[in-house]
């Protein structure tokens, strides 16, 4: 018999559809020391950590566990985070905005109030470049959405070369290299020692003038200051931010003011319940059997 | 040897475009009645139809020929519309403005404005249905583009049931079948006789309160005033218009009032020299060896 707690502020939800789903050999608790198996949120779990002391089995809802990654805390447990179900929702995202802004629709909507028949040029996604930071499971789906719309898509990882729709990989030391003529920059690294302000002045400043830049990582990995400079300089279009290095963003922070800036805070890829929970149930029969679980998180590589 | 004569207002582009094609035994001319062929928009080449003697094959540089439908034009020349280039920019279209609402993007800049962190929730495309009205190349295009994001595609068509990628198709007279439980609209109609005022009151009010109507077909399908009164009684959530009846859309239209409805003029998808020159290289060589042109109008169709 396993035992799951909770951890999450939409327990109740994830508790029915657990519940639903009638897993052999498994019991949902609110005791602590009891569980060996702990889903929910990477902070409340971080805070929870010293109290289980039966654990063996977390299961993140969340992508980023930069909270449980931290050498301080303990690692002698399987860590599982949720993949391969935002990468649909960042496409929606991040194609939303590039043909927000290459479709000119705001400034159609207030050519439309000026009561004329105006006709801007619409810029078109075909044929442009897209260049991915990172192109894991979420990357690998804004590749293939940027191939349906006849794109080149360009990739900076580790080392992994694993994605069919990345026409050109670059690593490390290439990242001037990777960024030179992309159309489009996008961020999905997830927090990690390695990936700290690696969006940085150098980077930015090497991006051509008309491009666009959108952070659905983590905030730590763009150089904020700099960034805010780049775009008050006009160095590159736009840049659409969906994370911060400090969430909620402080009241007092220059994006608020910053030119050709639009954020959104940290909805770009919401878990939904119904999807995490599959990914909980096909974990927990791996769990059951004594398999390797899907989706482990390497705590040395932090992701 | 054969005469080629361009009508467009662009036509210099065009000329510079085929020389560099480099066809076998084509001259250009501005010439009417010396020229077999002629290349350019419906409107023009309506008016030059009676000087132009020698007349074998108008390609024109639209998809849209209404022009040259009128009965008591002539119809002794072989009519090939421009298809398989406007698909792909239609999908940016319709996509961009089907994200933009269901992103919230200006509901978000609105609340960026403001200074606050404030997260109103997304809607997805995933397992959204998306309705066909039409379902020709640039139907079919769209069709792909929902597929990949996941979305059911219901199809209306005269007869037709020729693309992979629509789930379900309808016929008349199940047009109001057809739109019941749709979440979006989507009109790619040609105009012809059988096309006017398809989207009438009826139409419209099957459609579900929380549904998105929009035409990149031709402006006769709508009944514009049916449109107005279900936008300004909330029946549906919103609108966007590329076309109209009239165009450019009279300074008194009621359109420019309506609630929840964005107009673009004409501009959802672009005639590009280069894409319409490849495809007239492409019909040159059919028709210097004879053969059956590609994309040919079949006058008694309209389309």
């Amino acid at each position: 018999m396993s035992t799951l707690r909770i951890l999450a502020s939409n327990a109740g939800e994830y508790s029915r559809l657990i519940e639903s789903a009638n897993l052999p050999e498994l019991q949902i608790t609110s005791e602590p020391a009891n569980c060996d198996i702990v889903l929910g949120e990477p902070k409340l779990i971080r805070d929870a950590l010293p109290l289980l002391s039966n654990l063996k089995w977390v299961q993140a809802i969340y992508a980023g566990v930069e909270s449980l990654m931290d050498p301080a805390l303990r690692r002698d447990y399987v860590l599982t985070n949720a993949r391969g179900v935002f990468g649909e929702l960042m496409s929606e995202y991040v194609f939303g905005y590039l043909l927000f802004y290459e479709k000119k629709i705001l400034e159609r909507i207030r050519l439309q109030e000026s009561q004329e028949w105006q006709r801007p040029e619409s810029g078109v996604l075909r044929d442009k470049t897209l260049g991915l930071l990172g192109v894991g499971s979420i990357g690998a789906h804004l590749a293939s959405t940027a191939k349906h719309f006849g794109m080149a898509v360009h990739g900076f990882t580790r080392s992994s070369e694993s994605c069919a729709d990345v026409d050109t990989y670059y690593h490390d030391p290439d990242i001037l290299k990777f960024v030179k003529g992309l159309d489009y920059l996008i961020c999905v690294l997830p927090k990690t020692q390695e990936t700290n302000k690696i969006v940085d002045a150098n980077l930015l400043s090497a991006l051509p003038s008309h491009s666009i830049f959108i952070n659905v990582g983590r905030g730590n990995a763009v150089d904020e200051p700099a960034l805010v400079s780049t775009l008050n300089e006009g160095k590159i279009a736009a840049a659409v931010l969906d994370v911060f290095a400090e969430e909620p963003l402080p009241r007092d922070h220059p994006f608020w003011v910053t030119p050709n800036l639009l954020m959104t805070f940290h909805t770009s890829a919401i878990s939904y319940p119904e999807n995490i929970t599959k990914l909980f149930v096909e974990n927990y029969h791996l769990y059951a059997a004594g398999k390797p679980l899907k989706y482990q998180v390497d705590f040395e590589r932090e992701y």
